[in-house]
């Protein structure tokens, strides 16, 4: 205990339910001395018991700060520990643009870990549960360069994939792989429910396919309280495609129409198959250098513009120039895809330049 | 092989895709000697290489023929192995009510084991693939006792629980738990994969509730346009609720119904958690022994009705009286159950005992 002390590195937690619980075990694997805080005094206690975090005491005394309250208490939280002083913030809530919409502060970068789990709760925290997974980063342009890339050099030493994006787009785009699939999950699961009061044994029918969609369902259902007051506008507009859809599903099996059928269930069945499953570890990789100015936000954009053609970035430093005229941004890319990016950057003006790494 | 060419037991499986295929894989495991058919000589072929049957021949020469064909030509199937002379043949279609409305043969059960997986074909096949998977029987009025009791054994021995029900009603529960879904599945593919040729990054965020929510869209598609036909009404029905239920989540994340939301989420909490999951085997049984009027169909009917009361049967024994007023069936129950089974034959006119059986 006396050593991790005086570890150089100290995490702050704010809200240690599934996620954040998870941040402060994975972070306490690595080393770092990590302060908990909850809103309530019994979950706190057992975060302590159960080694989540080294003390309860103020989480913005700490080099970072990880936000994992309620969706609905972000804002509130983030602004608390930036006036506290915190010199570095981040979040992991589930919707974006609300929350980068009230800050405006060049020590905070918001979060997102796509990552969860049917458990709930500090109980259910686990240190590996953003091993392999997406963490999105979503900078405002108040973000500052330095903030952006020390938080994602933590959130990349917990195991995850780092995606940065707009917060809108965020918004959006989780609207459509994690909200709106979670309420259609929940509402096959009430509809089997309701239907089964008729006849008893349909729940037993449910085999691997149903159970595998409505697993999700037995999450905690507060957060998405939260989530859904929040991200409304996109989640209406989702769940009217997928009304929309399967609207026309619904013709098509009534029309007997089998080709617009066969072409329905052939394009899901190739878009499922070709699913991204985590980035191969073993490509070769490129180096590219780019001078940029000294602007805040310039590192946001350079990512954003990587992730919008799908180069996935490995690693990121800065090397600030001392004569005043701005920075060099190094970035680690797959090797493959490095003239991509380079035409994408010379495109907007920049002027990289690439390198193949040497293989360790 | 010779030894298992002179085995009492011999079965024929025709259609040999990744059911049928995983079929005669089970009875083979079980010392069956298994006859195999399929209407493509290269499928043929590669069930015999891979150890799926013994021999291609004739499967109507066999003491059970099992029809795995797809679902459109199931009936013509049967009528074909029935017309050759087999003795016991039954279906493992994902639609009852056609299929049955076309046979009255007292040698004919239908039945649907729910038991599937994202691979498909012969080569996906696997011994355990039923092992504690729900097979629905679904006897008709014409079907024999003796057919029932004859496939249910076979069923039962392959480790599958025997859940007995009405055709109709059978299609109406998998419209439920199995098509609709399904379609769901492909619905939330398609759309995501829509969405994503507007963002790149959109399915490297798929996490893994939509992975879990989409992995049956990976399926074969040709097997559900004949699904999509022959279930046609049931699903459509099913779709409609859906819709609506859809439609009134929306209206809920629109107008911020937090209560509405709240109910619906924690409504399908409950159930998601309450899903049945397999039979307790270490339960205390009960024997219950019923005498039944010598009438096609009577096993049958008191199986359907232990569904209806949710009351599972382990094991069956016909045991005929010899002085022609009938026979006895025995049954295998939970004991805590046993009561609840005789208080629903005595209201259907039946004079039913039962007794503990020993823990072996």
């Amino acid at each position: 205990m006396s050593d991790a002390r005086q570890s150089s590195r100290r995490a702050g937690v704010v809200g240690l339910g599934l996620i954040g619980g998870s941040v402060g075990l994975a972070l306490r694997e690595r080393g770092w001395f990590v302060i908990g805080a909850d809103i309530s005094p019994a979950v706190a206690a057992d975060a302590l018991e159960l080694g989540v975090v080294d003390e309860i005491s103020d989480p913005a005394r700490a080099d970072i700060t990880v936000v994992a309250t309620p969706v609905g208490a972000i804002a509130a939280t983030v602004k608390e520990m930036l006036d506290a002083g915190a010199p570095l913030v981040t979040d992991v809530g589930s919707v974006k643009a609300p929350v980068v919409a009230q800050i405006a502060d060049p020590r905070f970068v918001a979060g997102h870990p796509m990552a969860g789990s049917e458990h709930s709760g500090v109980r259910g925290a686990r240190a590996d549960l953003f091993h392999g997974a997406v963490w999105v980063l979503t900078p405002s342009e108040q973000s500052s360069d330095e903030t952006y890339a020390a938080v994602r050099a933590v959130v990349a030493d917990l195991g995850a994939e780092v995606i940065t994006i707009d917060p809108a787009a965020h918004d959006q785009l989780v609207a459509v792989v994690s909200h709106v699939p979670h309420l259609a999950a929940v509402t096959l699961m009430a509809l089997a429910d309701t239907q089964s009061s008729r006849h008893r044994a349909l729940l037993r029918l449910a085999a691997g396919g149903f159970r595998d969609m409505t697993r999700i369902a037995a999450g905690e259902p507060s957060i998405w309280l939260d989530i859904c007051r929040e991200n409304a506008a996109a989640i209406a507009g989702v769940l009217d495609h997928l009304i929309a859809d399967l609207g026309a599903i619904r013709a098509q099996v009534a029309a007997d129409d089998r080709a617009a059928l066969l072409g329905t269930l052939e394009r899901a069945r190739v878009a499922r198959v070709n699913l991204p499953t985590g980035v191969p570890l073993d490509q070769p990789l490129a180096e590219l250098r780019v001078v940029v100015p000294d602007q805040p936000g310039e590192l946001a954009k350079v990512t954003r513009l990587a992730t919008d053609i799908d180069v996935n970035i490995y690693d990121i430093e800065i090397a600030h120039s001392f004569e005043g005229q701005g920075g060099t941004l190094i970035l680690i890319v797959p090797e493959a895809k490095s003239e991509r990016l380079v035409g994408a950057l010379m495109a907007h003006g920049y002027n990289p330049s690439t390198r193949p790494l040497e293989q360790s």
